[in-house]
């Protein structure tokens, strides 16, 4: 059982680190996005320093005492906040946000946990180089928090999670031991994987406090493209179309359903919708080529082989930047449209590809038999992961089907699982999805998380509750 | 303190698996390619399913007896080998070759891990897809054992290490428990991540028996060129130019020395060179292009503008498949030039790529402190992995300096250390390197890699004394 972060304890720690690390944790530490939760805690510590964080969490260790490490708080699974037990410490890595490097002859950044990720891109822009990690939070997100969950995004099909970025931490180990493991290397061959156990682990497994980051060349010409699909079959055919003619430039393949896009007329008039008549789908696509390729060409021979082979039915490229972001941004709007609506059950979940296109199509069906609901499924198709976010018909509210939820989130998360798929492609674990990680997960698995946890973290300190249940 | 695989062990085993699994182990089950160790074992089991090998693990971990994974026995550390203690039981997985699935469509293969590299690739080929690693053993190395050692190889600056080819692993730990984890998915967010823990843990963690790997699309066209720098320094740029020109396209950039060319030209004049007179240092570029554009053009492109840069001296464009082979012949034959020379002292490092330069300039005069030596400095320029091979000059043989090689070895490793590199870049720990590793490796690394070790093999029994000394 955990010790409470109390009066006294705090402030000996306080006494123990530089003037200013500790304080009363404000409401902004206990809170997350969707606001079914709110956190308690004891206090907050702001350290400066991977020092500060090894006597922080050294002191929460002898005293067993709980820490949640908190970015930008912007995660969707509750991994931030704990609402119940002994009042933890939120350690909150926003003081260290410097960028340390940037080497751009070895494609190279090293920066603090408590960046956000648009300032990591910005810093990656200002040297001529592409951070390519791209997510709709990315203004708040800490690129911290983006490695502890290892977050995903609109770039994933081509660059990779933001594992695939990463090539060495500084972290702190539960027990105030700092991991110097900041290597600029593409291959080093010594010793386990700690860097990807770390990554991931949503803070359960010590505090990263700095990365060394993959950057790439920024793409000598970027296109984009609108194009209606007769069915997500057809969508996924077109993918494959795209990836072989374009040789795995293709770096964003969303797709947007019709009812995403009448969600948009309804709750966003101002978006301009890019077809007269909305389809009932349609994928948006981004390339980004090098020299001596045109994207403008590129997209037009692809529309029109796919065309030839009945995958696509109409089509718009993108003639400006202006008209790219406009694009861009009926993909970005649909999750506001779908909060405005209010969605009765959502669900972050990944397929393998060749079981994306029968689960879509069995999916409305199975639901129909719990009530009459929408379904807007849309998301990062390039990858196998949808958002499949099931709302109630127009004229009734996600308060009127609140006893559904719970039946509706065990059939998606039943099917998704008995096609091979997973219940959390890009949000994690966190405190929300910890029984479906026991329910859906592997039990061999599941034993060698619990035995590595007790071997790293043996007074169950770090972010107790999260991902794994607690052992009390 | 493990427990033989005896007789009576052996005969209690034997008659829990099906007939033929447990046989005496021949020699070929006791050598490593270096010829530098002799292993020893009670026994073989040679399991043809991941039941057989859970039924091997449960035993030998009840009692207590070593186990040894065996893969191609090409890998180059001594991880395949135990030369004392009691005896072992190694496991082959040499039956467990078969391609399980191929998912063209979700670029997507599912393999047994005894499979030959060779053979992954050739089922990757035959459905028109790219299995991307590539390295010299491939004829005999097996994919679980490129998995278990995180193998490099020549593709790694786009495609990446083993690690990143690996959607998904079927694993057996080391009480018996099997992980069914052989996923295809692109995003999975649920939980720790025991693939990367188990991949490049040389066995030591448990057994891979099967994989999901990523597949590639072919390159419509491929290119091959040679070019002479006048530097490595300069090879360098040249790669930051291809790098930024063909936006991330390069699939292999290896740097070749004037003395590799030259112990090709004295042990193997057969092997036809490229330029009448073996320049210093050169590179060989593949360049993998899609539909649209030229690899003769893109190619010749580079070359003008890094001569105008001053980055080239000369260079010859493959004009056929055959010349395309030529080319690379020069390249795959230089370890077995160096073979017959008889290096030494062999290093496969890594750097910062910003460091190689000047390690390489700084090697030569440090190391003739201590002798007059000839060096080799080869590899995989565009990972920062070189293959540092330090050979007697001509007239002398490696045995008149035997007692020159560990300082030698140190003298690199130490300068490769101060440097932020690696002293296993892409061969791992195995044996040979335990003492690098607790040398040069991060202490807290190291505490929680031992930690780790006894958390989930609490009795000692996978591949003792392989990556971590034994705890006796």
């Amino acid at each position: 059982m955990l010790n409470p972060a109390d009066t006294a304890f705090l402030e000996t720690l306080a006494a123990a680190l530089p003037e200013g690390v500790i304080s009363a944790a404000e409401p902004r530490y206990l809170a997350e996005p969707r606001g079914r939760v709110t956190g308690q805690a004891g206090g907050v510590a702001r350290p400066r320093s991977a020092e500060d964080v090894s006597v922080i969490l050294a002191a929460c260790n002898a005293a067993r005492v709980g820490v949640i490490p908190f970015g930008g708080g912007t995660g969707l699974v509750v991994a931030q906040v704990r609402p119940d037990g002994p009042p933890v410490l939120v350690l909150s890595l926003e003081r260290m946000r410097a960028v340390r490097a940037v080497h751009p002859s070895e494609n190279v950044m090293v920066v603090e946990a408590g960046a956000t990720l648009a300032e990591v891109q910005a810093a990656a822009e200002e040297a001529g180089r592409l951070f390519p990690l791209s997510l709709a939070s990315q203004g708040s997100a800490h690129i911290g928090g983006n490695l502890a969950t290892n977050a995903g995004g609109v770039n994933v099909l081509r660059y990779g999670n933001t594992r695939d970025l990463c090539l060495g931490l500084e972290a702190v180990l539960p027990d105030g031991t700092i991991w110097h493991g900041l290597k600029r290397l593409r291959k080093d061959n010594t010793g386990y994987d700690l860097r990807n156990l770390l990554i991931g682990a949503e803070g359960t497994l010590g505090v990263i406090t700095a990365a060394s980051l993959k950057l790439s060349p920024i793409p000598a010409a970027i296109g984009t493209a609108l194009m209606v699909v007769p069915s997500p079959a057809a969508a996924l055919e077109l993918l494959a179309l795209a990836q072989s003619r374009l040789g795995g430039l293709v770096s964003a393949f969303e797709l947007i359903s019709g009812m995403g896009l009448s969600f948009l007329a309804e709750t966003m008039p101002e978006q301009r919708q890019p077809f007269a008549q909305p389809p009932e789908w349609m994928v948006l696509i981004d390339v980004g080529l090098p020299d001596g390729l045109d994207p403008d060409a590129a997209l037009a021979g692809l529309f029109e082989a796919a065309a030839e082979a009945g995958l696509v039915l109409d089509g718009v490229i993108a003639q400006s930047q202006a008209q790219r972001a406009e694009f861009w941004s009926v993909r970005e709007n649909i999750p506001e449209g779908n909060r405005r609506i209010g969605s009765i059950s959502s669900h972050d979940i990944s397929l393998p590809l060749g079981e994306v296109a029968g689960f879509i199509a069995a999916g409305a069906p199975a639901l129909a038999t719990l009530g009459d609901f929408r379904i807007n499924c849309f998301g990062h198709l390039g990858d196998g992961n949808l958002h499949y976010n099931v709302f109630p018909k127009a004229g009734e509210t996600r308060a009127d089907h609140e006893n559904s939820r719970e039946a509706i989130k065990t059939m998606v998360h039943d099917m998704v699982h008995a096609r091979g798929g997973s219940v959390s492609a890009e949000h994690g674990i966190g405190r929300l999805k910890v029984e479906d990680l026991e329910k859906y997960g592997d039990p061999a698995k599941l034993a060698a998380m619990r035995a590595i946890k007790a071997a790293l973290d043996p007074m169950g300190i770090m972010n107790p509750g999260a991902v794994l249940r607690e052992a009390l």
